[in-house]
């Protein structure tokens, strides 16, 4: 890797057509390559602590646009990434829909587990009313961002949402849902098409926001047999990118089916997401070859930028050195976790700024 | 699938070279398959129960050679297998080595976690010594197995035993065993050759005491990324393959690097071993392209069987037609869920005894 100086992301070429992570995502191979991280904003900066201290629960924090456009922009002034996401939660949809939603400090979130029964009382309708302090947040951080930084929305893809609705929680093993997606196939179908429709419909108000790209996230695709995989991760992703594009034509969409080992082939074949989110287990041959159909991004281990020191800087010197030559989006292979220390985040987006080894 | 009758294992024909389980493990495509389950022992079964309800701690059950010995058997008895697998926990290991090992009912494995300054305590020469019980519970099952059963011996892969050494139990994010694997490596290495060591004199035991077949199991090879895996989980199963090897040779070992995604086919090319178990997310193609190099054994969802019904079914028919071509072992892609009915497992057997439809 090169020991070149950095290019502040604001010194390159800027305005709306040339946001470097939008012209990575349309298929373009740039020098040096756009970067952020998944859950940039979070418990690792002392700065979020602070504001995350000024809400009650998570979901205030998520639902309060002053303290939301806060925390989602801490991370840019700190560390200049190419993108900044959306500070919110997957699990609004289901909040929105009418499902209880909490989130128990050091337990993770906690819902009323979802029966077929409930499916009636399920408020489709209910998803732009509900979520409007989401797009308010959108809105904003959209004026505040620096004009050559994109702004990413999001969502959780159904298969993941109905995991969390179904467990009633972040499931050790699965078994509940899916004992009713193996058990129940049709009234499971009827639970993912409102989440089809629901998060269609969240995403596009995201974009008329102001949301420039789109994130799906899948992140339990990994525990599906090919099958099931085919059925719950690749079908509701591809009707959702349908619709997203019906309505939002040029918008962007990454998909990010965590875990989904060789399927993330047939998954960048069949879904239409025009890029494709790696986490830290795909092989970076294997990364490249997917890179000859869509951009990726992706795909370094959390705990090594945790870690930091030599390790680290082998892992983005490799991960570079693989990607490079084509559209590429360097970001982690999931989210940041809360004990990584912020100057190794510093220092990762100071060589991914330096480029790729000669 | 055809709906002829089942062909059960003792009536087809005997001797110890023509055990179908083992023939199949020498590159043998047989019709039917040989058949067994991860976990055909345990808590799905009602005399398992009872048994269990007999034994102090779970680790009393693993060391009491007439109880072991008995749950054993008891699944070879009710349903017929091709082959029975010790009863045992791979957790022996640390605690042979030294390590404070237990387990909470309703918790999972407890252990004191290990720190690198704990390498000098661990008793690498105690292994014989220590799992006397296990060794002596391998004599007396061999004896009592049907001529045709063979006996499957197994240990854990250094990479999962050092995950519950490191993270002191079953660990949700594997965060302190990865920090510790990318921040100290040099550490880790010597207690990764610690249990290379001890697991090939403890696979080599087993087989002097009459294992007839190894598997080695190496659950959490799919939290790896790939230089990590090539480390951590290849580089010890090949140690330990070219052990076995020398000291035992002919017989077969069966690895199982779960989760492993498309490095399956790095793992089959490059440690050695006979065989392949795959978790039920690989894709019955990739399988299919695995079996050209070694004899496969899986991967039906465990939740399938669970569920039972068309859907079970319908993936059992889907396997055979895949992999029977060529040599392949049928079981599940993990362990049986305590909540299985026992009927669904005649079921299965019944069914692969019929062999693929036409």
């Amino acid at each position: 890797m090169k020991s070149g100086k950095t290019v502040p992301a604001f010194q390159r070429s800027v305005g709306p057509e040339a946001k470097p992570f939008l012209q990575a995502l349309s298929g373009k191979a740039l020098t040096p390559q756009p970067v952020w991280l998944m859950r940039q904003a979070g418990r690792y900066l002392p700065e979020y602590r602070a504001t995350r201290a000024k809400a009650g629960s998570f979901l205030d924090l998520c639902f309060s646009p002053d303290l939301a456009v806060e925390v989602t922009l801490q991370s840019i002034r700190r560390f200049g990434f190419d993108a900044a996401i959306l500070f919110s939660d997957i699990l609004v949809v289901p909040h929105a829909l009418g499902r209880r939603v909490g989130f128990v400090e050091g337990e993770g979130p906690k819902l009323d587990p979802y029966q077929p029964s409930d499916l009636s009382g399920l408020k489709p309708g209910e998803i732009r009313n509900s979520l409007l302090p989401v797009f308010e947040t959108v809105k904003r951080v959209r004026r505040a961002l620096p004009a050559d930084v994109a702004l990413i929305g999001f969502a959780g893809a159904p298969w993941t949402v109905a995991t969390y609705m179904v467990e009633g929680g972040s499931g050790s093993d699965f078994g509940a849902v899916k004992r009713f997606a193996l058990g129940d196939p049709d009234s499971f179908q009827k639970l993912i098409d409102v989440l089809v429709d629901a998060t269609a419909e969240y995403l596009v108000a995201q974009v008329e926001a102001g949301a420039e790209a789109l994130q799906l996230f899948d992140s339990w695709a990994g525990v599906l047999s090919e099958p099931e995989f085919m059925r719950w991760s690749i079908a509701p992703t591809r009707a959702i990118a349908e619709k997203v594009k019906a309505a939002c034509p040029g918008v962007p969409i990454i998909g990010f089916p965590r875990g989904a080992g060789m399927l993330y082939a047939d998954y960048a074949r069949e879904t239409g997401v025009d890029a494709l989110g790696l986490d830290f287990t795909v092989p970076l041959d294997f990364a490249r070859a997917l890179q000859t159909r869509v951009p990726v991004q992706g795909n370094l281990d959390p705990q090594l930028l945790a870690v930091g020191g030599e390790a680290m800087r082998r892992a983005i010197s490799d991960i570079l050195d693989a990607l490079s030559g084509a559209p590429f989006v360097f970001n982690l292979g999931h989210g940041v976790l809360p004990e990584t220390p912020p100057e190794n985040v510093a220092e990762l987006v100071s060589l991914v700024r330096a480029g790729p080894s000669a």
